[in-house]
């Protein structure tokens, strides 16, 4: 599920961005009262994510658009096929159609590329997770599209995860400090997650009884060493230099998750056309 | 010159998605009073866009942050060069570094393709136009990018510009009649520029005395056909299956402009990291 | 057509801004259940505007108010017309009445004074043109209200025309380093229009390919010399000093536009008030 | 004193609207660096207003900016007297130099208007009263302007005083019910006005203790004849068809208070123009 | 009557607050389809405020909530009462729980102490008034439901009421200088309340003609003293020190109104539950 | 540490609704430039919470206040003990008084009584821990409160926790079907905590490796039997019934943490006055 309130956020900032003043092209062309129906068509191979956030678009934009036939998240998509019908107010739509490409073609280039990923790890228990490095202002749609493509959330933000990296662990002067810091002053609902760049760190951080251990860059030899080290006491996730090339081998290594931050810092927005099927 | 207003706007929004209800990992470590420096370094060749949007999400989480040696917009940046020097409260450092380079490491992938295309046409009159197709609510952000790497801005939104498309001019019952609509209805201050997917529509197009003419989606011999066709009456864009290996020849069909989605729409982040030097 | 979501927040404002913690006499005399209904009355002779603002008022205030025989934006009342009539909960009708009342004043005012110098100029090719002279957060309304007239907009705001005053030409050297600059830097959608004081002015306007020349405070035969001298290679616009004695002599000088700063700097509310017309 | 988080909001709103995605021109062609100075010139005579709003206009786009010789709020201005002088970035000041005008023009031009009805009235007791007659957002500093020039405000809005009108009085039955009615739900510190057309509506209001009675649209006779029969026992309010003509004659009839719509909903903007007086 | 604008979004950034990201329980468990039932149920005697703010509550988060059988404002409810029946999807019902009882359970608390103090004063003609001491963000919520205990309310706000206070008095230099500057300056809609600890400056507020007088902190046998020479000339209220024991002996000296701080500043939540009648 | 943006957010807030469109008692009397003093002094004895809040509140409504000797949060305070000196302009003193107290007097109010629960287990392991009854716009100045009085914070909102309650189980068909939803559905870095009723409700939430299981509502022999059976196996919460009186006996039974509902939902304000000591 969605947060609908964040979503209309989202929505309403995009139309106003787009919109600004008005739409000079269509608001002198048409009157507002011509209809016509549309039809958004895959243009390439896709997974399905964010027809809801589309359609959000239109409705915002005139709450009288209906819908038709459509595909539902999760879907595959083939070139040709259609996603969505919509009808309604010509100059509505007009006017609502780049919003709402804009934020489908994202979200289905995610879905996508996290199916990708998700595959390639198939039959393995590794799960794949995306990270915190979303465009601002789509956090919660980039990381719903993640979980359409068969991905799954690492935390959301800063206040529902606990990761203690170097940094951090530095300047409390170790692992055992740190993670003694973080029990007393956070909320226990958290898992304390730690990042450790060597054996040694996993070591020290299996020692402070920590639940998740973050493999940070390390090689295939070390991940599988390390794994054999924590032998199941806490949570493993793999996280930096993760490809497509890469990830089974990670995989296989036997961590539990994969972070993988091109899912949503590097998208290539899904082709998607909208055409206009006459007006009526 | 970028809108301060709506910069800060967007950090403002990104800094709350991220913080949330607050950074409960360096809060609980740090007592928000160590201080610290930090550099952000470049992992790949890149155009470095951005700079000031980075300092300035720092600058809006804790005003005392101070900056060192620093590149400038435009600037080239290889593997391994510093791209800004911070100091400052390592706790205020720490949690708005993802957010800053979120922002930054999506300018500079936008400013670094957009040169590659600049690039390719070089030594022709061809200017190359970014598109609507940006990520909501960074619109400013992505089109000053653009300008960084050497583009130049479309419209940025529905309200600066007049674009007749095909759906326009199919409700309006052709072109001259579209064209005549806008003249009475928008400001004068707006060229009027008419989407042509043939060499007719072109035509009427010229006869309807238009400012602009998009060819869209057309071949190169069709491109070309169009150019010998306008003989300078109207600016000529060309628009549609832009890519890197054609927009050279697009470019030598000696079109005005060439508008590529891509430069916003499928964004690869330039690889730059946050490297903490050390608490102080 | 009116950009909604600009309106709503309008209207929205303005309600807050009156109404505050609540209308203190109102919700102590009513149930907030009790039914009437209401009529504006024109009590002075109006061009119409804003007819569908002042409805929207009410609505924002109680969805259920209802609206019977309505005038429509752009007929001329006399003393005496029944502009609306509406029905609905008398509380929320008296609660909203006086922002109602404030914003379709203005707004009928406004459209009252454009048709006057647009017939003022009838027969010429002239058009009345407003200004950025508008009321803050107003300005759509003021500006809609003038096309009701009968006037066209010069441009919305800084971000949707190109207006190279004196000052930027000082500060460029020159009107042709002036739109050299502009020509580089800003979107190919905006016509650029420069102001002139003289002829010498226009002269380099021309020279420098602008698309629009702005006659600034001129005498009527500084403005025909000038019109003269362009020759249609421009548009021309008459600005400064226009008043309703003067503007058919300046229309006949045969500029294409005369801007009016005072249709919406200095705006006569129309008269119009809200008659309850009994409880039930 | 000026509520400033009120003004505040106003501005950045006010900017917003006007520079939208950004001062096009004034950002192709200056840098932002060049240095400027300008003043603000009477155009006519004038009273005086809201110096400081218009101050604040330029410090919110650029807290750099600098004033130098400035008239006070309530002095007289005659034609070429400079009102303001400031100096700092051209392209800020260029940029804000509308949104500063507009308002400042508009206060002027009430504080001017309300001082002739107060001077119209000198020497008997009666105090000139604005309206809830205010441009929708601007309220706060219509009501304030209204001071400068010598008048009173009337309640600020909905919330802040009690009004009872005909439609409250025939929905409740009656003055009598009315009265009771609020004195049973309203706070006690909120004085009770009624409003009264005819000489029984006095006689009601009066047996039924009001405050403050508002002799709504009376001839010269019957407000006479209203004030002999209060006696004192209530304050005393004309309203309703006041002009510069006829203030002094309401005046001479001895009531209290004289509200004139007209001073808000009917402003001509006093004349004022900036002149930048060279880069540096 | 409740100001409906201020109420929604008191409940928009309630839901937000809570909310934030998502529930990520319930989205977790729940598909967002199943429907269900719930009671809101008194666990302890109270006085009934705030069911219209808990009904809306949960339509906001979901506009198909039904609600059956429900208690009215004002009512009293015994343990074990049934105080409103919902239905609708499951999920939206346990998001929402939370702040619909925080809401609830506070408003019904003030109502249940305001009227334990409005019935100590019976038989007097004191009326129970509340204060400035409510909690930011809710003061329409607290205002409404001392009205709904029974009692009234003071001032809402800084803005409609005057309340000169020592502070105040000192400044200007005396109570008789303090009061001529408040009627020099603040509109006539308001009456003028006085501060005064002893009765020096009980006559000296009498002696300037002010509305009421405000015995503050003084013990028994000063207010009767003080109502003794205020005769009617003001109204009486009495503040500070006030507690259920010693309300009555307040009352009987003859005030017109006691102001109670703690009726908003130490409020005990009513004891409610919403207890889920099951899954259909 | 304490999110400053949210500070600013309430601040902003409760400013705006006690000031609204302005204090007019205030800014009748003072002209803005009287400076003077002010101590915030304790009549009773408390723990001291919300220090920087209370100086913030004065700061936003004007930068200029400086402060003197102050308390820091967390130490005790006796009658009479001197809380913070400022010193300022008079009015911006006067007019942010009461906001500023109202938020500092339920921020000690909630540490003291978080003190006394702490001290009331002091000896055993359990934790005392807050709940999301908290007022509606302040849970993260209500947290943090307790935080001061030596409590821990459960999880501040929806969003960063996991709490399975009975209607989640009923949902799900039993605790271990619900357990494997959240592990399917939420992101891994959150524990996953169940309500157990009863002893046979902690025997599956154990099978199914839940990380905490909060007693509901359980007698002390249950819960003493429930320590006993998970055996360190997962944390563990008392919740529901909990008073000064029984919150001794429940530590004892082996508890971690122990939830107290009404450290937030029934807060008695710490009394605090502030005595202005003299104009300069």
């Amino acid at each position: 599920m969605l947060e609908q309130s964040i979503i209309k956020d989202i929505i309403v900032a995009a139309l106003a961005e787009d919109i600004g003043s008005g739409d000079v092209t269509t608001s002198s062309i048409l009157t507002g009262e011509e209809m016509g129906g549309a039809r958004a068509v895959a243009k390439s191979r896709m997974i399905v994510a964010g027809i809801d956030v589309f359609k959000e678009v239109f409705l915002h934009n005139d709450p009288d658009v209906c819908f038709g036939q459509s595909t539902i998240d999760g879907q595959e998509a083939m070139p040709g096929d259609v996603l969505v019908e919509l009808s309604g107010r010509l100059a509505a739509i007009l006017t609502a159609e780049r919003v709402a490409l804009n934020l489908l073609q994202r979200m289905c280039g995610i879905a996508t590329m996290t199916r990708s990923y998700v595959e390639a790890v198939k039959g393995t228990t590794a799960r794949i997770l995306d990270t915190r490095k979303t465009l601002p202002g789509l956090r919660i749609l980039d990381k719903y599209a993640v979980r359409v493509g068969g991905g799954f959330n690492h935390r959301i933000g800063l206040y529902d995860g606990i990761l203690v990296k170097d940094n951090h662990i530095e300047a409390a002067g170790g692992i055992k400090s740190a993670v003694e810091r973080v029990r007393q002053a956070a909320p226990h609902t958290l898992r304390i997650e730690v990042e450790a760049a060597t054996l040694q760190h996993v070591k020290e951080a299996l020692a402070a009884g920590v639940d998740i251990i973050m493999l940070d860059n390390m090689s295939l030899d070390q991940m599988r060493e390390a794994v054999d080290c924590i032998k199941g006491r806490a949570l493993v996730e793999a996280s930096g230099n993760v490809t497509m090339e890469r990830v089974r081998a990670i995989a296989d290594c036997g961590v539990d998750y994969i972070s993988v931050g091109a899912l949503t810092h590097s998208v290539t927005a899904a082709d998607i056309s909208l055409k206009v099927t006459g007006n009526r």
